[in-house]
């Protein structure tokens, strides 16, 4: 498999430095959620011009007809009928106008297509959620928004995705994996900026206090505006489309202004809206008994590895450019979740970081991708209401080069002298008091801040003892003189000091399994032509189950076979179901079809079988011996199913499709 | 692999009602951190009772002497002489006699081989947090207790086992995989009882606030007490022994008052405790914006199927037996997390539901295991004070038949009437008023429950409207009359309704990791006889990396030929290391075997290498070609070491192994 573009991950360079990363993320970045509408189309804005101009003729015309009735003594009967025939025209134009603006809206790909698009994603859902893909989390107790439920095929879509990622990335790049706790104490979310910055702005139904997003309401109103009222004029409809671009980068004041002047009100009940105010989108918790440990749900997974980065970094042999990922949930607390997987409230991420020499970032393996064609989406082409495009990564890297300046890697002159803060915790004194709590108490000693370390020193030297909390046995110890040393020692620093650049790229893994069902689906008419058939055409890698065997008929003999075939798939390690309902194989194939099973086995004789593939819906003859090999080949990506084509004969006398 | 016993995983057998599911928890369950002390050996008994007479004794005769040095006019010398001779014999029977209690302690596991399985238990924490299998969280913010991060060899152990998992029980079985979310609204878990249930029991320290689990202050209390206190009377002894083996079923009360009876204190401050109470285990939060919906993050992952049984059901064809299955994170606040990965507050949890009828619980693949023999730890084992035993698994199930009673299924007679209650939503009224966010209104009004229908039934008779929270959208919407039909109909119910019954083994990963860590760790000392090598003994399959590519000495030749080996590697899909640092070859081989890598490859030709295998120390030697495909032989199960050791010449002039 081969993702098409990268729509669902986000790219982020920037310096190791957890403050600054969440200001310099989405450098390159697109999803389904954010894509914008293409520029004002010339036809567009001469149509709208058109049409205000007919509009302007029609009211000068009705004006007319009015005045000419109200003459003082009345016009001539002939006049009044010439203007209003007159008038009639004009109408006939206007409306004529009209329909073409209309059309050209539809075109855009804001009128019909998109509810054509819609209609489309509808059927894809509706087969998602009927065939258990994934179901909305909680249904019988009526559902949270925002939370879904993957269920067997959806898991092991899934579960196959991500051990391709895992293979593609980690193994083939011999990242180093880490796998961290979604709990996260305070503190690393302060140092990130997530507890000042991870917000969304919201406003409030003044009366009924359900909330929304702001920068939603805004968006819904300029489309609903742009996509019905064709009274806009073309300024307007230019403002409206020049909002929807630059949404992201409105600041508060000037979002409120915003929603202000179009005076937007609450989309259900039309009730006042409150003022805007950030809303954290991490979910709140407390950590530990005593209430006083305040945590949070990681909303992402990179500070996992940014908080380890010294031990990885000795892991790698102190050398640079490595990289790290991890896979694991993340969790936010969106206002408004929408549009299924794409924006939800707890998902599956899978982050990478390279961390790079800033001085340095050759790659040795640059050279075998450099030639590449990528379909990208800079930062300018989104802010100028572009689409993607392709580009060469050669380039693309020489251009992503002058785009953000990395910032403030801190370099010292060598050699330098410079003051050191020493903790010496006596390994003998603690092991002596603390027994087996011994190393996280020394753990602790050496992890205090430069501050914190300075005030034992100094309560040390005037009490001789300190009470000392050591978080990770979740209580208080008394820490004696004896028990550390502390001094700030001067010292000359012979080696560089530098903060590594960081290349984040990060893969939202239901964003990129819900872009693969919407690509994967189509529909086919069955046989008899009296219905539309769903198929999933999913690859065999990501195929939840590789394989069906159907015995043809209701027969003890048949079932017999199927079931050595089962045994022999099994041992293969190919996941499979057996069917033996005796339905018709018609329908049985559409069954499979619209879980994206890539090839079933028909059992029509006891010495040899059918295979016949999903899409072409083709079909060979195999003996049984060789059915569980041949479908691993298929399945694997060894063969093509052309090379098996080409090996085994064609089964002509196919099995009906549909009976 | 294989487990060596389930000694980490508990299984229960109930009714599919969450809400009992909680009380019949842990039927047959063991874990490190409960392990019962055998019961008190007979010679212990006879032990203490000795020691207890000759310290009387002691007494006595110290009595007697200072009688005699007190006597009105004074004793004879020689009288007094012989009372004190007499005294130090007894004195030195009784410490003989002490000596011998202490050494039978220690042989009962609890003094001398206790402080060696801890020393033992600390190698391999050690060894395990040095080369990053897995650390503290947080550590550079100074650690959260209970949370823990794998590194990259942790990470892959992990993942390797969850594959090895989801092969043998997911795909082996056909089973149902699910992936819920681990946020949960707080409904779901009320009826589970987990709101009300999950509690732990804690007291506090008085004066410092520290907070313990009673049950934890009351076992460590009777531990030290019985391995340092040797003047206890063997009736002491035995009640105190006693306590630990029914601790897990004292009730709040008992615990209470054994807590004050004993007059324990906190341990680290000696201030007296609170009374103690109960807390809830669980991590709490809120979800959406609103503030108004509180959640919690889920302590197990069985809920998600629970609540999900219907859909599952359907999808199985609604036929019975089926299982269910999930892996994910699961999270318990716990008040004093112990033992690194085994008593955590996020954990990796697998977890099956085997959903049977409970008239018919008959599995068509239970004949093949029958026959099978498990070590099982039976709750009255365990409340007895005995050890884990070996059951034939047909036998226990015999046995298993006689345990716990198959709580209330309801059955009813049938035919039979009853009322129901029948909710008919109107879809083209509720599509013409909530366009795309009909089929979430939909489902919302069918998932009420018989109050609220009856409720919403009433304001729309009187009110003709009614404001209705769609949980789903996140919004309230208005209900009008004609979009939705309440009524209560009477109906034939000519199926029988029961509740199935519920056989849940739970799995927990990070316990397994943990175990199979202890069990694959020893060690051996170096060729110089001047160091002790760390080896982790993983089999292939759970192995970190399967194989080691050293060129021999620094050379360019033999690097091509490493990168040739690697990229070999890498396409028969086997994790490797490639170490071309020209370290000693023997250092090389020690830091590899210390991280569990079964196969090492030593390039000393350019036409053949060496293959080492790392418990054995044996060489064989292989052509450059066709080494890649022998290690993945090995390392893929299809043949063993001896296999091919047999096949390839041995590589008799051995790479020093220290040099």
């Amino acid at each position: 498999m081969r993702f098409r573009s990268l729509r669902f991950a986000t790219i982020s360079i920037s310096p190791a430095r957890p403050k600054t990363l969440l200001h310099l993320r989405r450098f390159l970045s697109s999803s389904i959620a954010a894509r914008i509408p293409p520029p004002m189309a010339a036809s567009e804005e001469s149509l709208r011009q058109a049409l205000a101009e007919k509009q302007s003729a029609v009211d000068a015309q009705a004006h007319a007809v009015r005045a000419l009735k109200a003459r003082p003594g009345g016009a001539a009967q002939a006049e009044i009928d010439a203007a209003v025939e007159a008038l009639k025209a004009l109408k006939v134009d206007a409306g004529a106008a009209a329909r073409r603006l209309q059309a050209a809206l539809s075109n855009n790909g804001d009128g019909a297509a998109a509810s054509s698009r819609e209609a489309f994603r509808q059927a894809v859902v509706n087969t998602l959620e009927r065939r258990l893909f994934y179901i909305p989390s909680f249904k019988i107790y009526r559902g949270v928004a925002g939370l879904y439920d993957y269920g067997p095929p959806g898991c092991a879509v899934k579960s196959n995705v991500l051990a391709f990622w895992r293979q593609h990335f980690v193994l083939e790049e011999n990242m180093l994996e880490v796998d961290c706790p979604c709990v996260t104490p305070e503190v690393v979310l302060k140092a990130s900026g997530h507890v000042e910055k991870f917000t969304d702005l919201m406003v409030k139904d003044e009366k009924t206090g359900t909330c929304y997003r702001a920068d939603h309401l805004l968006k819904d109103f300029c489309k609903e505006k742009l996509e019905k009222d064709l009274t806009l004029s073309p300024e307007k409809a230019a403002e409206l489309k020049h909002v929807i671009m630059v949404l992201d980068d409105l600041s508060a004041e000037e979002l409120g202004a915003k929603l202000k002047e179009y005076g937007i009100t609450a989309p259900d009940t039309k009730n006042p809206l409150s003022d805007l105010y950030p809303f954290n989108l991490m979910f709140q918790t407390s950590i530990g008994p005593s209430g006083l440990s305040p945590g949070y749900m990681r909303p992402e997974t990179a500070q996992g590895i940014f908080v380890n980065f010294k031990d990885l970094y000795y892991y790698n042999g102190n050398k640079l450019p490595f990289a790290a990922a991890q896979i694991g949930q993340a969790f936010r607390n969106e206002i408004s979740p929408r549009q299924g997987l794409l924006r939800v409230r707890e998902f599956t991420l899978a982050e990478i970081e390279h961390f790079v020499d800033p001085d340095d970032k050759s790659h040795p393996k640059f050279v075998d991708v450099a030639n590449l064609e990528f379909l990208m989406f800079p930062r300018e082409e989104q802010l100028a209401g572009k689409s993607a495009k392709p580009m060469i990564l050669g380039e693309a890297v020489l251009k992503e080069k002058s785009g953000v300046p990395l910032v403030a890697h801190e370099k010292f002159p060598e050699p330098r002298e410079v003051e050191k803060l020493v903790i010496v915790p006596s390994k003998k004194e603690l092991g002596l008091a603390f027994k087996g709590s011994q190393k996280m108490v020394v753990e602790a000693l050496e992890a205090m801040s430069e501050k914190e370390a300075l005030e034992m020193k100094a309560t040390l030297e005037s009490k001789g003892e300190m009470d000392f909390h050591v978080c990770t046995l979740g209580k208080t110890v008394s820490i004696m003189k004896k028990m550390v040393s502390i001094s700030m020692d001067k010292k000359k620093e012979h080696q560089r000091v530098f903060t590594p650049s960081v290349i984040e790229p990060s893969f939202g893994i239901g964003r990129i399994i819900y872009c693969l069902f919407e690509h994967s689906f189509y529909t086919r008419q069955s046989k008899a032509e009296d219905e539309q058939l769903n198929v999933f055409s999913f690859p065999p890698l990501v195929a939840p189950i590789k394989c069906t065997v159907f015995p043809l008929i209701k027969t003890q003999k048949f079932d017999d076979v199927a079931k050595i075939i089962a045994k022999s798939l099994t041992a293969a390690g190919i996941s499979h179901i057996i069917d033996i309902t005796g339905t018709s194989i018609g329908k049985r194939y559409a069954r499979t079809d619209e879980i994206g099973v890539p090839f079933a086995i028909t059992v029509d004789s006891t010495t040899s079988v059918t295979i016949r593939e999903r899409d072409s819906k083709q079909q060979i003859r195999v003996s049984i011996d060789e059915v569980a090999s041949v479908v691993k080949e298929v399945t694997d990506g060894q063969s093509t199913w052309g090379d098996v084509m080409w090996r085994y004969p064609t089964h002509s006398a196919a099995h009906t499709e549909e009976e």
